[in-house]
């Protein structure tokens, strides 16, 4: 092979084999959480470990380096603006990977292994005061990763900022403050809403009648199959916990889990993992130039967990949707279990809190992101001692969802994330909700009522208007940016408490009737 | 991480990241071949390249071979006689890939991937002539690949010989022919004989009822369970061809596929790749000392046959073994399709020569192999021009076989090996035939009868025997030192006919009852 012509195409080579390498590991992570025997775990560990070391060594080698100035010196003032993005963005990367000490990231992948392991022990015995030492030894890596990360980048930002900034690119604490406050203000008093309208009715527990595993799996097939799943481009299996995850530019897989007494469950599961693939599927990889590139890349956490969010909670959780499916439930069951269609809508909208984020409805769920949000500042910014946590988590879960939880286990012991250190990534989950809403109302603004698609079987209108405005974007915006391009409005709560309060009328008045 | 002390360490480190990335790849091709969707293929080629490029690099870099001179120069006159060994294996499998000119290797994978891209296509349309050149081409470098290897033989050995090497570690032409002298001898009347016995009796085609593909499945996992498999270690799935492959010391897995109208196939192909997958479950390989060294490997392909078909053959296909599974049979299809114990059993056994090796019974596989061994000596070395090959072996399948071919995509083109330029594979799958026998013949000798083991449900009794005097035994010796050293004899074809001259009396006694 003769050396290619160009720097860019040097650097483009280069960047497709780490691509390469990091699709090994998604394929690799695949296959240990849907088939792999639990015996194989420790020499997966040394599989990914190796695949890992080989990739952080392509990401910030001074090979690499040089690769990266020679493209961006023959970057001339007419290159499409294209191009520069990518270099940018690679430079950005590039950039943070060098000013990371090697000895702190070795520190740190040590306190990650044993932070995970000590959360593990401390959540099975409601231990806290055991978990406290390596999370506070977390807490103070990650600060100075932070500090160590600040000088690349652009501005000025605090230590949480810093951290935020892989899973959403330019956030800020003040405008997470500022999209947070509404539904600080809003969403307790709708919870409280709902909580007087059905104190009269005795537990209405539709949505914990049992339906049979090979009925939940086929009603998973038809959902995948009225959405358009490719066979020849997509796998669907069972795992532990639901994921989606991409092996190849045209090679897509999703997972599910059915969980015992919980008919819904794996449904909506599907519905979220196939959002999330849309996604992925609809990226630009089509053409060599942004493949390997940033901009054939999701832009934002936030901007993935909106379109999983979209299918399940806006469209999967609708009345619409309901009415269409209740019959396939009802013949999967063998009998109505849910009280007609509105029973089974109500099952798929519970609106009732509870302690566990992963558990939680539409209403109560983005309470939990700030909790934890408001949580991370104090820890990292605010001084808080780690042994305050539990006892500031249970004072904030009173005020904000209104109840205890039992135990730490089921409070600020029930995520994995701070124990492997990973601050700045529960924003993501609130805002996916907040994005959704804002696409969704432009997209009703342009092609009608997405219930009324939903209506006539018409899912294809709501996924062709995605392909057309979001998926292409690729890494060429912000997430916030990208709202603002696609919807004509800054990014804002309003359209998603305004969805969910005409939702809680329509759910109410459903009781009513 | 400090640098190891010894430099029998340093090459142990280095042959153990050798052997992570080749598991990976492992891990690739069971994906691929289970669940992978079609569309991903070309990326899934990329990725294994990658991979492929990595391994063959780090097994024949000047750094390696600077390991490899610095462990035999540590290797004082009181090393234990395994270190002397591995390090033997290694040296010559580095001599052999450091003789072969690079350009030489990038000229075979094309011709290769050519190759198999033709033949798919003449087989698809039995138009030999169109693959004719491709194969031309694959001897000329086969041979030319030969010429180059034969310098890092320690012994003289033909163009055959020196491609047959990687399967079956010091075996010659001479010996082959030895060993396959009394099955042409010998199988022909064999099959007269059922030929002449048979020919009274109108067609039974027992073995086509059809038997539900659920009951398949799970008469597959009952088979696996009763044979000790154990789920925390191995994992079983659907592929177009049943393989076996190993991803990791702890961690095994097989395939079966189930082919309408052949309710055995399933069933018999689970017996043998679990036959195979035993043997990679038993390799010395839990101690730091094996694993990433030569001796924790498989010795030769022949070897690993025999443990196949020591289960799918001796056991599964054996009396004793249809008279406990015949009721599970019976139960799965609702009644008794198959007359009885015996025309059960005389289902697992057709004994009836056709033109497929892949589809022979135990008493014209060989004789296939036979042919092909024959055929490749005279195209390597003996000068049969390309274009005579179709004639050739369609007039030797009628000598051993007494049948023609109805196309050359039942006849010359049938089989993948040629087309990929795989020369000297075959005759391992004869000499696992021999080499099953021979220990089996040992293991009643030691234990007693096998089929008295199998009528009591005591398999176990035989896997100890395998684990105990065959698994352990890695590459310390070669398959034919391996046969002597467990039976006290000399590999030969006797066992084997014996076995079979008996089955047959056992088998036609059957009918006349």
């Amino acid at each position: 092979m003769s050396e290619p012509a160009t720097a860019l195409q040097r650097l483009q080579d280069h960047l497709h084999e780490t691509r390469v390498l990091g699709s090994i590991s998604s394929a690799l992570y695949y296959d240990q959480n849907t088939v792999m025997p639990a015996a194989g775990a420790e020499w997966r560990g040394e599989q990914l470990a190796l695949l890992a070391s080989q990739i952080h060594a392509r990401q910030s080698s001074a090979h690499y380096a040089e690769l990266v100035a020679a493209a961006e010196a023959e970057l001339g003032a007419s290159a499409p603006a294209e191009r520069r993005r990518n270099l940018q963005l690679v430079r950005l990367e590039l950039e943070r990977q060098r000013c990371l000490d090697p000895a702190l990231v070795a520190s740190l992948a040590r306190a990650q292994s044993k932070g995970n392991a000590l959360w593990q022990n401390a959540r099975r015995h409601n231990d806290f005061p055991t978990f406290a030492p390596a999370l506070a030894e977390l807490i103070a890596l990650r600060q100075e990763q932070a500090g160590q990360l600040a000088s690349a980048e652009l501005a000025p930002r605090s230590p949480w900022e810093v951290l935020a900034q892989p899973f959403e690119p330019d956030i800020s604490t003040a405008r997470v403050e500022e999209l947070f406050a509404p539904l600080k203000a809003t969403l307790p008093v709708l919870l409280e809403q709902v909580a007087a309208a059905t104190a009269q009715q005795s537990g209405e527990s539709t949505a914990t009648a049992e339906l049979p595993e090979t009925e939940q799996e086929r009603l998973c097939s038809e959902l995948l199959d009225s959405w358009g799943y490719d066979p020849t481009r997509c796998q669907r299996s069972r795992s532990a916990h639901p994921f989606s995850c991409t092996v190849g530019p045209q090679d897509f897989r999703i997972t599910t889990r059915v969980v015992p007494g919980q008919p819904f469950s794996s449904f909506l599961a599907t519905a979220h993992e196939w959002g999330h693939s849309l996604y992925e599927q609809g990226l630009p990889r089509s053409t060599d130039h942004y493949f390997p590139w940033p901009l054939g890349e999701a832009t934002s956490m936030g901007v993935h967990e909106s379109q999983s969010l979209f299918w399940e909670c806006r469209v999967a959780r609708g009345r619409a949707f309901a009415a269409r499916w209740q019959p396939h439930f009802v013949a999967g069951a063998g009998a109505d279990r849910w009280g007609g269609i509105d029973g089974f809508w109500r099952g798929l909208n519970p609106m009732r809190p509870g302690p566990i984020r992963v558990e939680a409805d539409e209403l109560s769920y983005c309470l939990h992101i700030v909790l934890r949000f408001e949580l991370e500042l104090a820890l990292l910014e605010g001084g808080l001692p780690v042994a305050d946590l539990p006892g500031e988590w249970n004072r904030r879960m009173v005020e904000l969802l209104g109840l205890r939880p039992a135990s730490d286990s089921e409070g600020c012991l029930q995520d994995i994330h701070w124990a492997e250190g990973l601050f700045g990534y529960f924003p993501s989950y609130a805002l996916g909700h907040l994005i959704s809403a804002q696409l969704a109302e432009a997209m009703e603004q342009q092609i009608g009522s997405i219930e009324a698609h939903v209506a006539a079987g018409q899912e294809q209108a709501l996924q062709q208007w995605l392909a057309a405005h979001v998926w292409p974007l690729g890494r060429a915006v912000n997430g916030e940016e990208l709202v603002e391009q696609v919807t004509g409005e800054r990014l804002s709560a309003t359209p998603f408490l305004t969805y969910l309060e005409a939702k809680v009328q329509q759910l109410l008045s459903s009781v009513r009737h």
